[in-house]
């Protein structure tokens, strides 16, 4: 092929991407896909480095690659906090502005919503003590529920559980202020790092622990009490969707199962509705499969001979 | 210990390297995990870029963190389809120079090679506005399933379910153009990000939602309807594999199920098999093992006396 | 409002930041999440280059970006063993430092950490010979075991489960020279990636073959033969913990299953206990709950009346 070719080509390539472009572009107009010409969403990458300066002051010294020392440790939790506060109550501000309608328009940036987004911010930096306290729990849940534990630091360092609920303790008092967006960004990403998907509505008590983790989902409106344990691939569910006249889903109803104290669910069980209480105390075996209450005091697993029967040698 | 001592510890670890370091050169040779001296692979990263650029156009506005305005939308798909079609014809060039032997060698990026590569990522960007308009089925169908979604906006931006979908659309695409690795690469990057592990072979109908995803496996060869809605955990594999008469497996037959239109597949359901075929409408429940076909508008739980038969007070 | 109005919000910012923080230290003195001031922890990142670095040599070609070539191999091979030795050895005197107390501090960096933290790093680049050796059966064992496979080199480049067990064959040499904390950052680094979450302490025979992945967990004390496949969502895990009279779980024991020779065990099956013991050739089908002994030959399912006797047909 001679050169004029190659170029004749390249003219050719050119002409496909820009009519390919042109059709993109009249595609974009006025579909629901469409994001750009307006207030900016929240920034994944602000909200990943907020969460992880928040994990580094909750434990400090395992996240650093530096060695935090002596009176270095008071400018550390300062500076991370003043980080934390600005980055935070910026992209809240974003947040609140997508639902923000002034006038005709949505707000650009308004003195309320900047007001509203630090108030949040430095409400989350001022519960930090609390939460380190929640999570000194459920270090040691995890070391009291699993023998292969060596100790708390590998627990800490190691274990996706702890991030897992060290996620979801933020993002739940973000949720619980009114936030949109952000806390699903954080909660996302904790599920994409360690399979455990937990929604950042779901109340969750204290001394709380999920082994292994991965496939683990825990619903909106899932209340869960003290001291329990849940190990991978355990649903907590919805059963079934209520809808209205016009066949949409009623929104902000209780769909997810009520966890009492001192309950343990093994592997892959799948607990689904929004009236179904796991009592006190039980003990749920995996792979079973739960869509009304389990009186206190319980175990549940399927029947013994479920798989013995079923045994043929085949040789 | 002197310091002589140290620099002869100092030899005896650069010997012990260099020893290390020959064995593991008179492995290398001739074996199957040796893939230096040969034409490169397809680049990871490469393929990486080339997928969230492809998001970034197809969704404008979620993902950039500056903001699109005005006139810039023009030059933004533009530079970014330009960006696109030069990077993937670039990988998959390599893809075919993998098995493009030309004599006794493989092609050294001969003409073919480059206008097959030009060709398929042309084709790719053309097909945009159709990748558009099924994700924006896939984007409802999230909203109309899950009571949780709060608005379009959110399930955009972090639903694993919906990236998983679009990344699947995007792959399927070069899958049926005939191009090997690449779309397996990208199908893999979306399957450790989601835990959701589609195959790019796989043919996915309209208005498709997979709510949490982790775990779920779709099979080369299913074949799913429109509105198929499937939870956590589900599995659409193959049963068993049919061998020749050395024993070798025979690859390319249809060996995972078909789903109908309208079904719902809860988690942890296990459906397995070429010839199985879930008719339309059926509802599967959680935890089941199918390997048979189910008759349309059915209803399949596990007995409902499973656990209930089983539970004992403890106390 | 007024500049000075704006000004006095911004004192009051910052004295809301500085009370937080004072809190927060507070909170340190004494407490179970506090790492600072002590000996640095494991450096996640350097024992993820370690990893990385320890796969490029292991499969040369497939991971680096540029062409490896004719002589430069050598240099490569000699270049990576001698950064692998330098940064694990650093990594492992860390672990070390965690618990080697000397007089009444813990030690700094004394000259018998770091000959063991060497020793350790110089043996496992001997072990790479066996490693690529262990690898070639996993790779085969893919290739065998699934009718998606094109070649090998979409099993090297592509698959996670042998990226999972390639990392595990890793771990599990550094375990068993009891070193802490480094083997379980590889697995859970593995296990974020994948889904698939093996206990660097398990013991996997040749010729390995996990598909899809996603969900499987292996304990600690599992023990698995050659030949053996699992699929998705498979569990060999623990049945119950034996605890002192204090109610302390006892650690060290052999909590979890011995999987013999030629079995395979299909997604979502949960196997528990040390003392059970799936005899050689066996099969197991999905979703089944194990919690004693199998006999080998045997092929255990779920009851096969037990979906079609809940099918209703319910338009």
């Amino acid at each position: 092929m001679t050169e004029a070719g190659m170029m004749m080509d390249n003219e050719m390539i050119k002409s496909r991407i820009n009519a390919a472009a042109d059709n993109v572009l009249e595609d974009y107009k006025g579909d629901m896909l469409y994001h750009a010409d307006k207030y900016p969403i929240p920034s994944k990458n602000a909200i990943i480095r907020v969460l992880n300066n928040l994990i580094d002051v909750i434990f400090p010294g395992y996240f650093t690659e530096y060695n935090i020392q002596g009176e270095g440790i008071g400018e550390f939790v300062r500076s991370k906090l003043t980080l934390i506060a600005d980055e935070l109550s910026n992209e809240i501000i974003k947040s609140f502005r997508q639902s923000h309608i002034v006038g005709d328009n949505s707000c650009d940036g308004c003195q309320e919503c900047v007001e509203k987004g630090m108030e949040v911010s430095l409400y989350l930096i001022e519960q930090l003590p609390y939460l380190r306290d929640m999570l000194a729990f459920d270090v040691k849940a995890a070391y009291e529920g699993d023998p292969a534990a060596v100790n708390y630091n590998e627990i800490i360092f190691s274990y996706p559980g702890l991030y897992a609920i060290a996620v979801h303790r933020i993002a739940n008092i973000l949720y619980n202020k009114g936030i949109e967006l952000i806390p699903r960004i954080m909660s996302e990403y904790s599920h994409s790092l360690t399979g455990i998907d937990i929604h950042p509505g779901a109340t969750i008590g204290r001394h709380f622990f999920i082994d292994h983790g991965t496939g683990v989902v825990i619903g909106e409106t899932t209340v869960i009490g003290d001291n329990v344990t849940l190990y991978q691939g355990v649903t907590l569910g919805g059963k079934s969707f209520p809808r209205d006249e016009s066949g949409n889903i009623i929104r902000g109803k209780k769909r997810h199962p009520t966890i009492e104290d001192g309950v343990t669910i093994y592997a892959g069980a799948t607990i689904l509705g929004g009236d179904t209480v796991i009592g006190r105390n039980s003990v749920i075996g995996g792979n079973v499969w739960i869509v009304s209450s389990i009186p206190p005091n319980s175990k549940v697993t399927l029947p013994e001979n479920q798989t013995k029967m079923n045994i043929k040698t085949f040789f």
